[in-house]
C-alpha cells in the first residue's frame, strides 16, 4: 500500500526477489569475531553462508535417512 | 567487577569458555524461513553453522591462493 503522497504504482517498483523463496528469516548464530571479519571479506559472503547451509542441510538429512 | 552486594569472587565462578576464541561476534544473515526451521530442528545448530562456515573458510583461502 502506498502512502499519502507517496509513488501510486508503488507495487511495480519496490523491491522483489526471483529466489523461490525470499530469505525473510534472520539467521543469528555468536561466532568467532576472525571468522566473522575473514567471512565478510568477502563481498556475497550471505551468499556464501546460505549456499553452505543448504550444501550442509543435504548432507544431514541423507544421514537421518540412512543412520 | 562484581557489583555492590554481590559475589565477591565472581571471576571465580562466571561463564568462560574452553575455546581458542571466543564467540563474541555475532554473525546477521537473512535466510530462507524453510532453511532456518530445519537447521533449528537440530540441537547443536550453531555449533554446525559454525563447523561449515570454517571449513568454507579454509576452501576459500586455498582458491585465493592457487586462483
Amino acid at each position: 500500500m502506498s502512502r499519502p503522497g507517496g509513488n501510486p504504482a508503488l507495487t511495480e517498483h519496490q523491491f522483489t526477489t526471483d529466489r523461490e523463496e525470499p530469505c525473510t528469516a534472520k539467521l543469528q548464530v555468536r561466532v568467532p569475531p576472525s571468522m566473522l571479519d575473514e567471512l565478510k571479506e568477502y563481498q556475497n559472503w550471505q551468499e556464501i553462508v546460505r549456499q553452505v547451509l543448504a550444501e550442509e542441510l543435504v548432507k544431514l538429512r541423507k544421514q537421518k535417512k540412512t543412520g
